[in-house]
């Protein structure tokens, strides 16, 4: 089959590499319809993140339709039409046996730990199984794995009827926006340095969109916008060190953060202003929850309450890769899907 | 001033009483411009409900101004637009000191165990004031006790992302569908005997809606609309008993039901099949959390995503209050609000 | 092997049955050295449950060691000392999905719904397998079952530095109030209509222990001993309606109450009072969580606070199981563990 | 009356100040019988602190006996016992009116924005005053408030059958010992770097005290001890960063941090380690839940279960301030408790 391998930072190349098989008694092979590139993706290839093994397949967002199981596969079956959670483990650990298997400590990621699928096919346990349900489209099917990082976050911090601040306007950021808006949030405020991003943010249900670097009036703003001297509710979405900052800044006293982006190092970090005086309720954020969130975003899915057309901005042929890549990298382009259907 | 007083059952009777004037150093003296009727308003005026000692002045909803304060007055003002909590206690029990005066054990009711609001004047303790927010009209703000029982229901069962079912869709139930679908619902059930009722549902965010009079079927439409095989949520509005047989046999394995439906006596109740064996989580409402349930009431108000117009179906000068209890005992009207501003 | 069967009402029988082998890829069989006896068993023995088809082995709560696997069992392996979840579900609905398999709607019990332990061999999926913690005494292991209700029901409620009732001193009333104490409860009440029980429960932890038969005194001296007016938890562990109606009415306002008793039919219940004016939030408690409750139980009997010695009464030959349901009817015995390793 | 004044940095003088009395109608006055010194007393006496006004009457902790009250007073009476809440709000604001006044965006701190209790009497809202049950003796009534911190911080991460990990053996660190005991952990580790201080956690219900200046090991023995590879609850006592970062590399994933000890700056922080990829909850914890800690606190103080006693290492006169001022400063002292009843 033909797959999208790592090789070394930079370095991707579309090779002819053997179909995948069950492993164990309980795997699934998946035909991949539509694939997805992320932003670890992009990070991996820019050599941002741990590197993978020479010869991976890379990738972990797709929508596609089992092929076949293991003689130990009870839960599915073939020619369901799927999707999947990338955090796999073996099941053995504490979280996994207590409903927060992706947080076990043996966890392995789709796409970076073992092969993925930026491929014809690609393999996993039954129990990473998510089967798609007949009304949502294959777009969106295949991008469940970004839009339930999203969907895990807006829920865990709680938005109905609360003030949202949500830094960072990037694909999940964006996706917080439109989610929280249809869970119930009542006002919305988002902030990015990109205009394009937080116009877009607008149009999909955020009431007030600033641009930081042009100052901290920003914040005064949503002080005047809330009963509580502040935002109820801070999702952060940028890892970014100022926005961080800015977004605790704006978060009234008892309010509630959920974080999602990532540092990728240490920060100098307030935690005396910022957590303990505030007495604020601080949730990290990791994957998604199996399944809680994925039958959360199920229902908003089929609520019809979402806008995500505009944040998929393009779907390519898979062998447009490279471009597909670039599209991301120059921030044209929000979600690619890569079309392997052809 | 003018006032409607509880003379007996059926008996009531618009007389001259003295203005009221503050008590103690921290009462408030309000002058009423709009007040709403109650159901309980009507239950008192039927006997059904405890009798009021003859003389009472009734009414709890209302909007107004205050017009004078005791000397120790210091967290309102003269001239301030306002309305109130009526459960007045005296702050010195353990609810009253834990966040929930809502459920003090000393808890006096407005209009109920002293004078209330069916008046050009009501006087209360600063501490059950609420100042209304420019930005709430005034015929909502006659309403906000009301609306702060249907909003307590909803919020503290959670309906972000949940299929919910109302049972019964009287004045609060009908104020729950249009606050569970702002407050972030992704499908609402409701079930009631009146079609006019079920219709003003459904125009106003209801997705499918039933009267349980015509067979079990609705049962079997929500088990096939939800993943879980019932809905996530019951809000239980009609203190019926079939409608709580149905309720919570609808409800799936884990779910959370709020009731604030009160039966009028003891009922049978199937608690291992309904509580038990299904693991559900069961909330008692009563009355509204002072003052969290207010701000998210005024937070929703703002968003400006309640449909309340047409649960307000009159507004009738105070002269008229035969016509407008008469009105609401035929059903005809939903909910009144009495002008006192000619 | 040899294993006790159920033929009709009152009947279980000695017999000899063919020994299990895993049916499914990911089946494990267990050889039996410890079982007990749930009160549930008593109840089919007398008729008071739904019947067990003819010929099915009875029982579900016992320690022994694996000594088959099948081909997709990665999880446990042979040799390892285990016991069981006896709630087994195929793993695909709601519940299953979300962290609440104990709530299954396809759930399936041991030794009711499939054959169970009181055998020499018992067979189960790999996913119902716990294995016991060195730490923990074969006696205790037998009985992690029931000891799990009674943990689920504790943890669930929340007893850290709060006052509670436990209404029944039955086998799992007994336990709740050794583990109640050990989970921080600050004062505990116990009712029952058994002196005998009564004692044992204060010698294990209970601070007040009342016979309600005497008398509605014990809710007052109830209020007089918590700052709140009645007590913050309610354990309901009888199924009785008068312990029940009178747990409630013990309650204080805004209180919580878990419930695992079971009514064997509807009972007249106060629902406004008891949940909806007091704002009481109400838990339903049906098996125990897989693994949380599991994970705090073995936390539980680790740390020595855990009094089990006088509750597990009997430990007797399998072969004198007769003599063992005698004493368990007749209320002689509290727990009886049946040996056969003899 | 007599009353130790904050001067300047490093100069507190014992003066003779002006009796208060009630300045709102709402106010009391209490004759201070003993009071006791905070870290934070000694914090403003090195200038670690924001300064004081010079003249301010410090100290923010006692147990005394009120002796006049205002006007509007209804809640309290002259002749009980009392001590008192040291934030002080005026009731206005979000957090004061949603039962969150600790952290009302208003609150002026007893001793410190204004006159405090090193003296003879000291002014208070009735609001502030909690009458002392008379079960609870005047050396624990004169420090609730730290006892309350300590209270607030254990019962806001939860500790029932949980393994807790105390960084920092300072008062309010060893008092967290004894309730997070009283609470129901299951399991305590505490760090410091005096080893007369683990001793002492040790004695009072720590099962596994560490110095970390003596390598990481320590957190191999927490994972060794658990069952999630990590303790479940984190409560940070210390502030110092080399402690929180410790603290969160011993936290299991999912588990729960509870934040007290201030830092004095802002500090490095693996946000991404530490919160978001450990899916972990965090609670800043600031003063004390108006009143539910102080339920709780008096709930655990008369429960018996607490060992304070040899943590109020002194008892001494008032006017041995200078000295025990400096065996605080020394470490020789923990809690030292003054005397003005003499």
């Amino acid at each position: 089959m033909k797959a999208l391998v790592f090789e070394d930072v930079s370095t991707i190349r579309l090779a002819e590499v053997p179909d995948p098989t069950p492993r164990e008694a309980t795997d699934v092979v998946v035909r991949v319809e539509l694939t997805a590139i992320c932003g670890s993706d992009m990070h991996v290839y820019h050599g941002r993140e741990r590197g993978l093994d020479a010869g991976t397949v890379m990738g972990h967002e797709f929508v596609g339709e089992i092929v076949s199981v293991g003689e130990g596969v009870t839960r599915v079956q073939v020619g369901q039409r799927v999707t999947a959670e990338g955090h796999i483990t073996a099941g053995t650990d504490y979280n996994s046996r207590t409903g927060n298997a992706h947080i076990a400590r043996d966890m392995r990621i789709l796409g970076v730990d073992r092969n993925g699928c930026f491929a014809d096919y690609v393999m996993l346990p039954q129990d990473n199984i998510w089967p798609v349900h007949e009304g949502v489209p294959d777009e969106i099917a295949a991008i469940m794995d970004p839009l339930g990082n999203a969907v895990h976050t807006v829920m865990t911090a709680g938005v109905s009827a609360q003030s949202v601040l949500i830094t960072g306007a990037g694909i999940i950021g964006l996706m917080a926006v439109t989610i929280a808006k249809a869970a119930g949030a009542s006002k919305i405020f988002v902030t990015d340095l990109d205009e394009r991003r937080l116009k877009l943010a607008k149009k999909i249900g955020a009431d007030f969109v600033f641009d930081p670097s042009k100052g901290d009036s920003w914040i005064d703003i949503v002080d005047q916008n809330t009963p509580g001297d502040g935002c109820d509710v801070l999702l952060e979405m940028s890892g970014a060190a100022p926005a961080i900052d800015g977004g605790f800044r704006a978060l009234r006293n008892g309010g509630t953060a959920a974080l999602l982006g990532l540092p990728s190092r240490k920060i100098e970090f307030d935690l005396s202003n910022h957590i303990i005086f505030k007495g604020a309720r601080v949730f990290g954020i990791n994957g998604r929850r199996m399944w809680a969130t994925w039958y959360q975003m199920e229902e908003l899915i089929l609520s019809g309450k979402l806008q995500l057309d505009e944040i998929i901005t393009h779907t390519l042929p898979f062998e447009d890769y490279e471009r597909s890549f670039g599209l991301m990298q120059s921030g044209e382009a929000i979600k690619v899907v890569l079309d392997l259907r052809a």
